[in-house]
């Protein structure tokens, strides 16, 4: 078992290494092992290209007769862009095959697995399966809901203040946090931001970091009041889709047209956020970054909408009963209705507080 | 080096063990060591009774001849209570004296290093100094300024508030949380709450733990609007001091005084913060827990005169721009003006995270 999990936890490493690069596809690592040497390596590493077991057969060669497959998702049984994994590795003659999580889509979970056994192999499930699973946390939900992993993102002080009774709120958190948020754009296709940001600190949105991918910039904008100068709509960083409503000004979406950004006109009056996900789901958008405003983040989560939190926190204080936090609307009624977080961590980011937990389903 | 901090380290541990028993003393511990053997141990207990060192070297008798003693804390040079200690070390002949703290009084700092080598002593200074320093913060402060060390405490959810917008605010954090809450009411000598938390809760402010000792109860209250019937009143737990303003009605102070409470009316029509720490100061009260409202809380910081911060935050969410946080007040105007804290530490109670820092002064 222990063995198992040392060549499985080197197929997660790999895997985990792709972040960011295989999207709408899940991080997906593979070890191949004989004689306890390993004798192939594989990680999925971009859609349209190779999965990763077939890359680890690849480097096996001949050798892949008589291996141990690890695989940090269950194998597929489907003709894809690719053909079935669960198939080359029957064809590659592999007596075992070690899995860590298996298929999310209930439409096919199991079938690879099935494939395997019936073809005589040898599979054992379920090792480092939190790890796996909690990986591909983003694909996980996208495949079954063709919804965006929706993750809202807040920096605040310790008091829960993003800014102060005026609104001054530069800087809260450490050079280290920001660059942290800039990781975090990296790995989500797309952010999301009120038309109130955009108006009051005219922001880029993009990913300022060595090699970063800038996320498509999303604003909702039920009127569309968004400046026609806002500075993300003229940068090339990346492109711009902007959700009005009904009533939108068609003359100012020509204007923001020719400025480049996608204009969706939605049915009511303001764009409801689920219209807004299953828009974004449909053009294989599977992670959302949301950085609201606190009535921003109030409406995903009153509307059960938000998978999960990251929050920044500076060892600061701003006071203030009427100083904004990061979760405004009307709150619950109750304590005990508060909403929970599970799976929370916790670490430290130079100075400041880094948490992370999951909204319920 | 690692041999000093060795035996430093036992001497700490010794002295971290006698928390919330040694007021208004400092916890001290000792260890004497010959040939690398211990031969004393020994921890100020109990005010009024022998030093750390003098029962270290009770206990090693003849041997403390040669030996180099550690203590956590500046043997002292003046006749108190007990004669002072560092005559009590050259009398018996230790050839080294190792001091992780020097004494934080200005006036006597290093009075007793001066006394050891004028004795020929060779004294060797700062080992394992912040964690002597830190386990002495309450003395520390104590001494020097004579008014109480003073640290506020609140437990919130994830946003920063201790109610719904409905002032609902049952429960907050888990029982493991709330049990840490009944440790910070042992070691702190009094606990202050401002008068409408006990016309709303009617808390007791007592000690629940076995073998825990219960604050003294102190109220800001500038009108004497407590309930007579208020059941720390008459619950025996510990004294009840209530802070007034000049203003306050005197049959009403007559009626609280029969209930047992002790009513100071103060100069001003409310009780000021700084006159209140005074007057808990000359009581020989050293520690003080706040455990306000965000109003309270905010008097506190505003002024300048909290020492620390002990926060406990559930993962959980309430939102609500009016649900009250664990700092009111006005706040401050501009994010750079934002109230620092120092020296965090996090660590996890349960589902709970518990936040400690200090206030810069």
């Amino acid at each position: 078992m222990i063995e198992h999990e040392k060549f499985m936890r080197l197929a997660l490493e790999n895997a985990r290494a792709t972040e960011g690069q295989t999207a709408p596809n899940p991080q997906v690592g593979s070890v191949l092992v004989k004689d306890g040497s390993i004798i192939g390596i594989g990680a999925h590493l971009k859609p349209g290209e190779p999965h990763a077991e077939v890359h680890a057969l690849t480097m096996a060669g001949e050798k892949a007769k008589g291996a141990t497959a690890y695989v940090t998702l269950e194998p597929c049984s489907h003709h894809g862009r690719t053909g079935p994994c669960a198939e080359a590795l029957i064809h590659a003659g592999v007596k075992r095959v070690v899995i860590a999580a298996l298929d999310p889509n209930p439409l096919v979970s199991g079938r690879g697995v099935a494939l395997l056994e019936n073809a005589g192999i040898e599979v054992i499930k379920g090792i480092c399966e939190q790890e796996a699973t909690q990986m591909n946390e983003v694909f996980n939900k996208y495949i079954v809901t063709k919804r965006p992993f929706v993750t809202l993102k807040a920096a605040s002080t310790l008091d829960g203040k993003i800014a102060t009774r005026t609104g001054s709120s530069k800087w809260i958190t450490s050079d280290a946090a920001r660059e942290d948020v800039h990781r975090l754009r990296h790995v989500n296709q797309a952010i999301l931001v009120g038309v109130q940001t955009v108006i009051a600190d005219d922001p880029q949105l993009n990913t300022r970091l060595p090699g970063g991918r800038s996320p498509i910039r999303i604003v909702l904008d039920s009127t569309l009041r968004i400046p026609e100068h806002a500075r993300m709509l003229g940068d090339g960083e990346a492109p711009v889709y902007i959700f009005a409503g009904a009533q939108a000004n068609l003359s100012k979406k020509q204007q923001l047209e020719d400025r480049g950004a996608k204009v969706f006109i939605t049915r009511s009056e303001r764009p409801s956020l689920a219209e807004v996900l299953d828009v974004l789901g449909g053009l294989e958008i599977s992670s959302l970054l949301v950085e609201g405003g606190g009535e921003v983040h109030a409406s995903f989560i009153s509307q059960g909408l938000a998978d999960k939190l990251v929050l920044y926190i500076a060892p600061k204080l701003v006071g203030g009963a009427s100083a904004p936090g990061f979760i405004g609307g009307q709150g619950v009624s109750m304590m005990d209705q508060a909403i929970p977080l599970r799976d929370m961590q916790v670490e430290m980011l130079g100075p400041d507080l880094k948490l992370e937990g999951y909204f319920s389903k």
